[in-house]
Order: C-alpha cells, then sequence, then structure tokens
C-alpha cells in the first residue's frame, strides 16, 4: 500500500486520549481514589457500558437524552450510560435479593455524553462514584461518612486547601415553601440564588424582585443567603429565623447531626462548611448534598459533589431505596489540575530499573538478571536490541526510569552488576543479591 | 408511580455483570495480571471505546465487520472497538514521534462484538494484552519475552500445570511452499491440520488426500504434524527433513533463538512445548505464535494467546512497525474458570474489619475507632444503623468480613475494643493501639 491509500490515524472530536506520562499519572490518581473508597469498605461493582436504552432512559429527558448514544443493532434498541448512578438504581433493583443492605458500593468506570465538544469537557470520561443504598429506608448517620471519603481520598490525592461543602434540600424547600413559592417560582428563585457567587447580593435581589412580587419575601430570601459564619453561626441563625415550617426544622437537623457525626468521622472543621446555597439541580436529590472546591482555585468548580436521593429506584420498584452518594469526575478533573500545572507527570513506564547489555555477548547474563528481579518483585525490563549503549541509556532517561543496570564483560567476570542511579549518576558495583536490596529499598 | 408502570431491570443478552463476590474474585484476577504486565515493564494505554468506523475499520473485513456495534451520531460514524490490537496499531502510528521505541504497552479494556450470544461467549468483554512494536524492526529476540510473560502472569494467578505452546508461521509457510501448495490451498491444509486433536490422524490424512492430488504430499504433510518429542527433538526433526526452503529454515532459526532466550528468562522446559499444529489465523501473525493451554483442562482452550506481525500498521503509515503480544481474554476465561470450580470466591466486600456499636450510646466511639483503623490503613466500616446486634453481625457474616470490633459500655469503660475473629469466633479485648496491630498482621 502506498501513502495515498493510508487513513489517517485519528480519533473522534472529545475524546480524551493521553501520552505514556500523562497516563501514568492518571492511572496514579484512579489507583488512590480506588484505595481509598476501599478503605472506607465500600463494594466495586462494573456495569456493561451498553444498557437497554427503555431501562436507561426510564427517567431521563429533556437535555440529558439528546446527548445519549443511542442506536439499534439487530433487534435491540441500545444507549451507552450516560453516568454511572442510573446502572446502580438498575443494578439494585435488578439483584436486590442478593446484596445486603446497606449497600456500600464503588463503581470507577467510564461515562459517555454526546456534548458539543469543548475545553475541558468530554464525551467519553471517567466517573469515580461511591453510595449507600438501603432497602426501605437509610438512616442521615450514612450522610455524615460522605465528608469523611471526600476528605480521605482528596487529602490522599495530595491535596490541602479544600472545602467540602454542605447543605440540606429541606432547608431550602421548607423555606420556600413557607415563604408561600410554588415549585416552579421556587426554582426560578434557586437559579438566582446559584449565581450568587459570580453577580454579587444586589444584582441577585434585582433579579428576585423581577419574579417574586413581595418585597417582604425577597427581603427574606437576601436575608436567609446572606447567612455566614462558622457552621454552628449558620445553624444558630438558621433556628433564629423562626420558620414554623416542618420540612425546614427537619433540614436543620438533620445538617446539624450530619456536622456533628462528620467530625467523629475525622473531618477537621476548616474542611467542612455549611453553603446554603447551593443545591445540585432540582429534581434528585432530597436531602444533603455536597460540593467540593479548591480554595486557591475556584474557578475549578466542584471537583466532588453528591447528596442524598430518595426515590432513585421508583422507575424499576415500588420498594424505596433510598441512597446518599458523592462522585468525582476525573478525566475533566486531570485535564483542569494538568491546564493548572497542579499535578506533573514523573515518568513514562513503570519499570524501575533498564537492564543493559554492553555487548550481544552479556545479553544472556542480562536477561538472567532480570528474571531475578523480576522474580523479587521489581519491575523491570532487559533493553534486548544490538544498538549503540548510549542509546540504551537515552532510552531509559526518556522514559523516566531510574536505575539503569549495566553488565559487561568486567561484571560478568566478577559475578556482579553495575547500578547507576539515572538521577543523581552515581554508579556502583554490587552482587545481584546487594542489588535487589538496593532497588527493592529505592522502589515508589 | 404503581407497579403497573414500572421497567424491568434487566440486562441486554449476552453481556457479563457480576455480584459482588465474583466482582471481588474477578478484580482480584485483573490486579494480578497488571501487576505482573507492570513487573515485565510495560506502559499503560487507555484508548477510546468508540473510535471513527474508517479508522477503526481499515483493516476489518468479513465476519468481523458483521459483529461490529457501529452508528451515526451527528456526522460521526462511530464503531465501538472489537479489540484492542487495532487501537494500538493506530495509536502507535498516531503518536509516533512522542513514544519510545521498542514500545512496550499493555492495555486493559473492554471490547465488543455483537456475536450471538451463546454459553461462555460475551458481546462485552476484558481483553489483557501486552504487546512490543518495533519502529522499522523489531529484533526475534523479543518474540522470547511472551512465553515469560505468559508463566510469569498465569504462575501469579495461581495455575500450574500449563504449557505454552510455541511455533513459528515461517515453518508453515515454507514447508506448505516447498510443496508447492498455493496459498488458498495451504489454507485448507492448515484448517484440516488444526482438527489433529479432535479427529486424530488417520481421518486428517482422508480429509487431506480430498484435496490434495499427490499421495508423496499428504504422506509429507502427515509426517510433519506427527513429529513429537521435546523441543530438541522437534527441531532435530525438522532440520533432519531437509527442506531447502529459506522461510522454512529461518522459521526453524527463529523458533530455536526464542527457545533458547526463553529459558533464559525463566520459563521452564515443562511449561513450554513446540506445536507445529498452531497457526492462529491466516492473514495476521507472520513468525512466532503463542497458545497456552490447562494440562488438565484441555476443553477451555487457549487462555493467552498471540505472536509475532510485521505489518500491523500498514494501513495508516509506511513505516513498517512490526511487534509481539499476547493477550488474555479475561471475561471468558473468568466464567470458564467459575463453571469449571477452578476459582472460588472469598469475601463480597474490601472491608477486613466491620465496626459494631452495641448501642446508639456507643456510635460515637465506634465512628472514632473506625476513623483511627482507616487512617492506619485498614478497610474497616461502622454498622451504623440501629438494629439488632445479631444482623449486625449476620451483615458481617454474609459479606465474609474477617473481623469484628466490638464496642459497649465496658470497651468504652476501659478504653478498649473486643475484637472477634468471624472465621474462628476468637474474641480478645484489646486496647486501640493493640487493636490496630492485630488487624494490620491479619490482612491480605
Amino acid at each position: 500500500m502506498n501513502n495515498k491509500n493510508k487513513t489517517i490515524p485519528s480519533i473522534l472530536p472529545g475524546f480524551m486520549e493521553l501520552l505514556p506520562k500523562d497516563q501514568m499519572l492518571f492511572n496514579g490518581l484512579l489507583d488512590t481514589i480506588r484505595q481509598n473508597y476501599e478503605r472506607f469498605g465500600f463494594i466495586p461493582v462494573d456495569t456493561p457500558v451498553m444498557e437497554k436504552a427503555e431501562v436507561l432512559l426510564a427517567k431521563a429527558g429533556g437535555e440529558t437524552e439528546k446527548q445519549i448514544y443511542r442506536f439499534l443493532k439487530g433487534d435491540n434498541d441500545i444507549a451507552l450510560r450516560f453516568d454511572l448512578t442510573v446502572p446502580l438504581s438498575r443494578y439494585v433493583a435488578e439483584h436486590k435479593p442478593d446484596l445486603k443492605f446497606p449497600f456500600r458500593r464503588y463503581h470507577i468506570g467510564k461515562v459517555y455524553r454526546g456534548e458539543k465538544p469543548q475545553r475541558g469537557r468530554f464525551r467519553e470520561f471517567y466517573q469515580c462514584d461511591v453510595d449507600i443504598i438501603g432497602n426501605g429506608s437509610l438512616e442521615i448517620i450514612y450522610d455524615a461518612e460522605m465528608p469523611a471519603i471526600i476528605y480521605g481520598t482528596l487529602s490522599a490525592l495530595g491535596f490541602k486547601n479544600f472545602t467540602v461543602k454542605i447543605n440540606n434540600r429541606k432547608i431550602l424547600n421548607g423555606f420556600f415553601s413557607s415563604l408561600g413559592l410554588e415549585s416552579e417560582q421556587a426554582a426560578n428563585v434557586l437559579r438566582i440564588i446559584d449565581k450568587l457567587d459570580k453577580i454579587g447580593l444586589p444584582q441577585v435581589k434585582e433579579e428576585l424582585t423581577a419574579i417574586v412580587n413581595k418585597p417582604e419575601t425577597v427581603d427574606l430570601i437576601s436575608e436567609f443567603i446572606a447567612i455566614k459564619g462558622d457552621n454552628k453561626t449558620i445553624l444558630d441563625s438558621l433556628v433564629k429565623l423562626g420558620i414554623k415550617n416542618d420540612i425546614f426544622q427537619t433540614g436543620v437537623a438533620e445538617l446539624s447531626q450530619v456536622l456533628t457525626y462528620a467530625a467523629d468521622f475525622g473531618v477537621p472543621e476548616e474542611n467542612l462548611a455549611i453553603d446554603l446555597t447551593i443545591a445540585r439541580g432540582l429534581d434528585y436529590y432530597t436531602g444533603t448534598v455536597y460540593e467540593t472546591n479548591l480554595n486557591d482555585y475556584p474557578q475549578i468548580g466542584s471537583i466532588c459533589s453528591g447528596g442524598r436521593y430518595d426515590n432513585l429506584t421508583e422507575y424499576y420498584t415500588d420498594t424505596p431505596m433510598p441512597g446518599v452518594g458523592v462522585s468525582i469526575g476525573l478525566t475533566r478533573l486531570f485535564y483542569q489540575l494538568r491546564e493548572a500545572g497542579l499535578i506533573k507527570p514523573v515518568g513514562a513506564t513503570p519499570s524501575q530499573v533498564v537492564v543493559i547489555p554492553l555487548s550481544p555477548a552479556n545479553l544472556k547474563s542480562a536477561i538472567t538478571f532480570t528474571a531475578t528481579l523480576r522474580e523479587a518483585g521489581i519491575n523491570s525490563e532487559t533493553y534486548l536490541a544490538d544498538v549503540k549503549t548510549s542509546k540504551k541509556f537515552d532510552y531509559a532517561n526518556d522514559l523516566g526510569i531510574r536505575f539503569a543496570a549495566i553488565i559487561g564483560p568486567d561484571e560478568e567476570k566478577q559475578g556482579t552488576v553495575a547500578i547507576k542511579n539515572l538521577v543523581t549518576g552515581e554508579q556502583n558495583q554490587a552482587t545481584v543479591a546487594e542489588a535487589i536490596e538496593l532497588l527493592k529499598n529505592k522502589q515508589n
């Protein structure tokens, strides 16, 4: 075949594909998240990427449905999953008799949305979800584990200055209900409140006035969203509002309880803050909601969000299966952290050592030594091709491999290897046993 | 919503979805494979599940094409990957300037084939691939690493009595060519030879006679496939055939070299055997080919296969990029091992410990202790819901959690926890520090 008949090798627009250095970095983040989810006793689940469209879209509609990858194959109307939450609700409804409750599951996998490609948005992306699902009921105390998981996971990822923002939808719902706002109007009010950070209080008041007739209602809303202070102060202020609405009062009580237990779970006070303005969409969460911000990089937005939902499986079963969960959208987060220079690749291979024979005559010794290293659990490879020695070192340096083990005629004679630290340039002769000891201690 | 409007929660036919116990087992196998691929210095790569159809199908045709999941979305003609080899060839052709060669990559991911659903066949399945790709050329010695990777990985998975069967396509091609068989006829001969194990030599001879005119050719083929013995004996027999064909002789020389170096890489002789009848398809591999069988379970077929290919990227670039690789189809293998009772689930959760408060009064202590365990890296959870104590133990036993840490009023008074081994029933009082020590040592 000549060049004219070649297909240009390229991927679809809107997809992320990484080179080895970035892939190693990405996988490191994935591993850390997974280890932490398991540290908190969550069970791995893996569901098919494609499902029956009627099942996956039982609830969906509007914007989401337009983004779905959906197609026919034979008799099957197929859709690719667009999140991990709908597959979870299908999974627990389908397998309920075989699961133990509360069901603590995590799921790390790719999901698909045919969004318009734009900077930092991808059509295929990793979601890292943890959820706890109850059979019939789930006590509010489970909501207190989520800030602990977020805190533990983000700390393990190396973040320090971050805040888990917490709120309870019942507070908002009860408050709006006490003001006599109907659900559609409440939704509009929420949308305006949500812009507080961007447009400021005076502009918010103006927009509220445009849709709410009574000035005293606008004042009450403004007073509500102006509540500030540490968590205790905010809770006290909420009580002082004196709102006689059961839903509101339940919300305040739940929020208070969740904060108390989250502290017992080891979440430092400086990393957990009530934020009365967060609501996380409108028809999904029913109680506690979470968002998480890197305080030095507010433009990145929430990096871990979620909440409590009471009716997730209602499209599949009559048994109420309430749950609470949070999710990290890792593909987008990775992109943003890389752009902001907050994470940097280290190496482009898992190899810790490359074994270099100085000439083909030393190949057999080099291979045998590599086999011994691997046997000892040390990630390693032999440079097998017969090229100039300098090219072998270039290969190791380009991939960021930390050690070269060099075997030439002298080493063969003495039964040793020369271990060279490619970062410091330091080189030492070592017996096989010494080399293994040295390289084992220098791992990670 | 009442029952009549419910969607039945179920997945598409031909897909595998696991319950927690099996998922834990499956993930354990995946982890072992990954660790071993990294031990051999392979670099992780992750490519999009969907690609441009024209790119993915540049080579494909016939049976494969019919099985492809392909659809339009907006302007895009999209196909789901049906293996990890085509995406690899696209990846190296696309990113060649940014990669170091020989490029050692592994890829563990799901691929999609719309096959007719049948026992043990799945439409979504994990492939676990390792390949080494050269830029322009790749020395034959790299072929010797594959038996070592297979041996190391399968040993780590717990297999003992298995054989990596090895052959070289050049031996077959050269042999057929020396007999004057043309490619189509050679293909038919191969298909008959391939049935040797099933139908026996007399039947093979009969079928060969039906398509090959000369009885002496049938005799030569029969003599060839009857070659048996240890590797050295087979190589000697091949030389003794005295076939004057360059391709044949190159094949024999390559096979001999690969066997020598594989031994240096630490592959025991009893796990690596020449099998002159394996060919692995017809238009793909060009040199060494591998299959791997569990000797006690021949009906499972090859569990790790692959080979050398010289022209994989030819549809994308003029630079020859030869490679060698092997693959484990883990979904199918898992299914077969489970069916054969060769692997058994242990636990249904990563949790090592469940912390049980005897009453709500002990909840705070239980939570704080759990936080301490997690801080120490011990996978653990608190049983938070207020139910009968026996129900909490049932939960732990059902999930296969090995330890319960019980905190009641006595423990609170003494500042201890009761650590109960749920397997042996043994129970001991321990201080927090002692408990951590005990549980850390008992992990894994």
